[in-house]
């Protein structure tokens, strides 16, 4: 190596490639003119007088100009704006009105206004750095002469007070906009100060036809915008439980919750007009993966540093909680959680939504059709080998909006999901998807379709593994995933079965078609041809009660002319709601002997001993698949059945005048019907409207022993609510109450 | 409030709802039946002895069965299965195949290999927990009767030595697998112990018609998988600057850096098989944002805790970095190191890819189709106001596939983009996007189309800015973005145009119906109709060396039968290549009269000591727009003009005997042009193939001084290559020089 060197170069040691410290953020100079507008925060830079020009000393009294005395905002629950927009019902002090749909202001001047002359603006502006071509500064001009791209004109004039109406763009930014009314005068433009008690709110808009989150019908948007209260399905599709909620979207607080999140979840202001994207960016930031979004998921049983999921009975506390605590994720959620808050937010912002629920939900696919139950050489469930569990149901949300980005006939409920998936390549959001469109297989438009598809039609595929470990296909269940979709009806307590709008019947032609067409788009299916079966075989429902002893029943039906006999498995597993399972409490063999064309039944009795410990430990179900061969031919034959055990129920009583303001008391009972001690027990009531939650811990309720709690409260709203309470401790969770209360003025 | 409390329930505080203490991760208990398998490390846990059944006392000897004493993966390079598999270049001593095409191993067993009586298995692994079901354990079997998804035969028996063949399934895992040999005996199977140097690499395998990233061109599929050396286009579109990159997918550790990368990343092994996923994987994982990936952006200038975009000659050192630090983000990068990192992976597991520029690439798009450039009520261009930039260049990637997962015909070239995009809701991946879909305006389909539709096709619109604050469009320029997408050719270094890939004829039928279809899927243009042009302006090309003062012309001609006076701001900013504005270093106002029909010419001077010292601090480009309002009409006139102002070079000299392992000298030179001192330099110098990666510092090279550096070297491999060096430090950066180097054998 040589090196010719001037007197004042030295080589140096070659620098560090990898270096040790860095700091976390690197300035956008370079890479952006300004920091990117994500935030709601309005800056407070409008300037109070924007001169033209230079200004001459001396300036002529600007007195004779238009000044602005007075803005009434008209934002009283009973006023005009908030009835007219369905809006009256938010506990919130500002205006609020929804997009595309003529509000009111009043504006006091110094004189009388003058059309020809006087010429002035009122101004919107949202976020940092104003701008028009963003869409976040608006100057709304009540001349026809001159409009902007919302439309502004004088409804009326009385003395010194202007009655402006105010037309916002039907897709214009969602959220909480400051207002300035700008004067022009010859020498520049004058604006009023910044004042925050003028900010008004602006939502989607499910009443106008101009708006993408239209939604034509009265009912459902009274059910899906407007009802603070729900019901959310679970257990199993033939003995199906509900959960009532409180949404609370209009409670105090909650609205500001959901532009936080927003806001958390740096989402651009610009994206805020379009339901597409904000629904799409909501099933990201409610849950907490990679962004610090609202809830942590938990499925562990070990609940120490949060609130078990089973334990929450609305979204308010949730929400409160993450806004105030600057966006620290609230522990713990499960799917229902996470479906039931992002409904809140749905239904806050204005966009109609529900929540629906999926029984035998294949929720960790790979956008591929099939969930694998391996089955050794003898028939019998092989537990090590099975990773695939199938969720025994699955919430989601559905939200209504038309689908610009895709071609016609793709509008209407769309699937949004925001449980984490987690082998799909660390997908932490899902959706927005067109129901039509996973309805008819078309799942190559966006997004996540594929993974919605396979949730509601996966097949259950049982290979057979042989002792040099080649698995081969020996059934394949196309019935089992996707039994049952519910939602709740639409103003009334009852269920609606929405399977049809996902799946055609089952065995019709268009369900081959739509299946072809999936597959032809990349889904895969277990295409083996099997054998058509001999023997039959079904476990029959149960309803059990927590704690019973009680009879599993099997029916064979040989629909062959020979006699055969059957080797059976019989494995009965304590599983967790996602279907993995924890311990297997049942395992019996029996031989089954079958004579030709013969039913028959086996009883199999299954004592509480035996599951009573497993099954509290995990708060799930038991799951029981008989597996077996038939001796002569070596056919595979299986049966799965899901049995939810029905815990035991809290006693609500409300006593006291129905009225608002006078003094009311609820009542919650439980007794301990096991022969062992409940320890550190968490009762939580909650009465939407009329009374804020209340909780209370009870060290040790012993076997046999009863509580009873009642406390005071004075309802604040009138109308028909709920009084809802949950009872949860380690050892048992799930335990719920409820009665119906109305109210009268 | 009362309380029937039993003596031995306390009543207690509310529990608080927010914990202060929570612990990081979450078990997987009762979510997953085991964690999921997203890394490639090879689990231990493959037994070396499977009984069928509890052994009786006294086992006869297992002697009588094969027994495995050898195994030879026939794994060096000159060796049939690397020659065939086109990855003799690999540095890497471990077999590498690829899929969809026979391999040969050699195995030696204790005794002559008897067809009928003996049986085994070939058995790969890949990952924790294989499963056959997953993909991650598969056995190969040797004799017709079974086959297993992948296929295998005996080529040939010589003595105890058996060779066997072996075709990997078309859509199998890519990865590095664990080799085992397992021996059926009648007691149990019995399996080699775990052997690392058996272990084998499947990569992609553009040379088979059953994989998805089959490409039918041979001399392609020698340019885009196995060139390692490329050539990146940048500067603007009427003066396009090279330089050359070392890819270097063959360089020893980069194979497991690309198998690193999808583990730091979580990615499921079930999806490593689908290129469709793997490259929208990695879009995500080649640059930093939310997941640790392999590069940090930096726009800024300062550079001080990593090394600068500019001064990279290759993606070598980028990876072995990034893998040696068990994943910390390397600084820095911008676009075209994103897209070289991102082309060395896609090469190096064997998806054909190229590196791409669009010139004027407007990379912050919302997916709508307008870059606002606002003017005030005089024309002139109001710099506070205007937010949008567009680069002067982007480069992405693209790479060759089927797209099962859409309708026909969008297979092919897909668009993929690893540079963090800010303004699409947090978006740090992008694609694949069809090439195809994009030129058709098909933008609803997966994924991301409409960012890179907005990229090639935004307007530039111009706002007039009224006095009280309204916008107008004045003028909209539908030519300006996405002037140009360049490409190197195959196998030489040339360039390709493949902007007709992108777009069809600018104003041509087709491309306004391709718009008309992007405007239905959502993507807005601006549609004010503004009045035919009377008076065009045009600023005139310029090629201009640094330090250079030079003159700008404008060029005005006047289609109209009057005569016109037109008053014109003239402004020249210092941008970065995104476009972001610097510093303002030209500003002149004239006024040009013009008679009817008359063309003529303005001429500005540009000094030198105007925009030297800006320039240098950024590094980047000279940005004229010339906007102005024609006094009669009011009409306004634009233009707008790019002048790449060209480095200093690097002389880059070799001498010696041109053959492996003979000594040779490389000798860089280079003199510092300027007034001022140049501090702190780092020179940097790359053979690919024939010199690892040098670098020297100098601190300081006077006005006028230079430097020679000289280095020996002795070439590892025959073949053409080049010698390319970089010179870089706070004043002066994206200095180059190059020379080509043919070394015999």
């Amino acid at each position: 190596m040589t090196d010719q060197e001037t007197p004042d170069t030295v080589g140096m040691p070659a620098p560090p490639t990898v270096p040790t410290v860095r700091p976390k953020r690197v300035s956008h100079r370079g890479r952006h003119v300004a920091p990117l507008a994500s935030s709601n925060k309005i800056d407070e830079e409008v300037p109070e007088f924007e001169p033209f020009m230079l200004l001459p000393k001396g300036l002529p009294p600007l007195m004779e100009y238009l000044d602005v005395w007075d803005v009434d905002m008209i934002k009283q629950p009973h006023e005009v704006n908030k009835q007219k927009h369905h809006t009256n019902l938010y506990s919130n002090d500002y205006l609020i009105v929804r997009r595309a749909q003529e509000f009111q202001i009043k504006i006091t001047f110094n004189r009388a206004y003058k059309p020809v002359e006087d010429k002035f603006a009122v101004e919107f502006v949202i976020g940092a750095s104003p701008q028009y071509s963003k869409g976040t500064y608006i100057p709304v001009f009540p001349s026809k002469e001159r409009q902007s791209i919302w439309r502004g004109q004088v409804l009326e004039t009385s003395d010194n007070v202007v009655t402006i109406g105010i037309i916002t763009a039907p897709d214009c930014i969602v959220g909480k906009y400051g207002l300035y009314i700008a004067v022009v005068t010859p020498y520049g433009i004058r604006r009023t100060r910044r004042d925050p008690k003028l900010d008004v709110y602006i939502l989607f808009n499910p009443w106008s036809p101009a708006d993408a989150v239209f939604l034509d019908d009265e009912e459902e948007r009274e059910e899906c915008v407007l009802n603070e209260l729900g019901v959310i399905y679970h257990g199993a599709y033939d003995d199906v439980a509900e959960r009532s909620w409180n949404y609370g979207q209009f409670e105090f607080g909650i609205l500001d919750a959901c532009l936080f999140i927003m806001d958390k979840g740096d989402m651009p202001l610009t994206n805020r007009g379009d339901p597409v994207k904000v629904s799409r960016k909501a099933s990201a930031m409610v849950n907490s993966r990679d962004d610090e979004g609202v809830l942590v998921g938990n499925w562990s049983g070990d609940y120490m540093y949060g609130v078990p999921p089973t334990s929450w009975t609305g979204s308010v506390e949730i929400l409160r909680d993450y806004s105030g605590s600057q966006g620290m994720p609230v522990g713990y959620a499960q799917c229902w959680v996470y479906a039931a808050v992002f409904n809140t937010f749905l239904r806050c912002l204005g966009i109609p939504s529900r929540v629906v629920t999926n029984f035998f939900s294949a929720h960790d696919n790979d956008g591929n059709l099939k969930m694998d139950i391996i089955l050794d050489d003898k028939g019998r469930v092989d537990r090590s080998r099975t990773r695939d569990s199938i969720w025994n149901y699955h919430c989601w949300n559905e939200c209504f909006m038309a689908r610009p980005d895709l071609p016609d006939g793709f509008g209407g409920w769309q699937v949004v999901d925001a449980t984490p998936q987690e082998t799909s390549d660390g997908m932490y959001r899902c959706g927005p998807a067109s129901v039509a469109a996973i309805k008819n297989g078309q799942v190559c438009y966006p997004f996540d379709a594929p993974f919605v598809f396979a949730e509601v039609n996966s097949d259950v595929v049982f290979y057979s593994r042989s002792m040099e470990g080649t698995l081969q296909p020996v059934k394949v269940n196309t019935k089992h995933v996707g039994r049952m979709v519910l939602t709740k009806a639409v103003l009334h307590d009852g269920r609606r079965d929405i399977t049809d709008h996902y799946k055609f019947p089952e065995g019709s032609a268009e369900e081959r078609l739509v299946l072809e067409k999936a597959e032809e788009l990349g889904c895969q299916r277990e295409k083996a041809s099997l054998r058509p079966v001999d023997i039959d075989v079904e476990i029959l429902a149960q309803e059990v009660q927590l704690g019973e002893t009680f009879d599993l029943e099997l029916q064979f039906t040989n629909h062959s002319a020979q006699q055969h006999v059957v080797d059976i498995y019989i494995s009965g597993t304590v599983v967790y709601y996602t279907g993995v399972p924890s311990a297997e409490v049942v395992f019996q063999t029996p031989t089954v002997k079958l004579d030709p064309k013969q039913s028959k039944k086996e009883k199999l009795v299954v004592r509480s001993e035996a599951y009573l410990k497993k099954l509290l430990e995990v708060q799930g179900n038991l799951h029981f698949i008989a597996t077996g061969k038939v001796k002569k031919t070596g056919q595979i034959i299986t049966a799965m059945r899901l049995v939810t055990v029905h815990n035991p129920r809290l006693t609500v009583k409300v006593a006291g005048s129905p009225r608002v303001d006078e003094e009311m008391y609820v009542t919650v009972e439980f007794t301990n019907p096991f022969m062992f001690s409940l320890e550190n027990v968490y009762v939580r009531v909650e009465g939407p409207g009329i009374m804020s939650i209340q909780t209370k811990q009870y060290r040790i309720i012993g076997p046999g022993s009863s509580i009873t709690w009642t406390e005071n409260f004075s309802p604040r709203r009138a109308g028909s609510t709920k009084m809802m309470a949950s009872l949860d401790c380690a050892a048992l969770r799930q335990v719920y109450g409820e009665t119906e209360v109305t109210i009268q003025e």
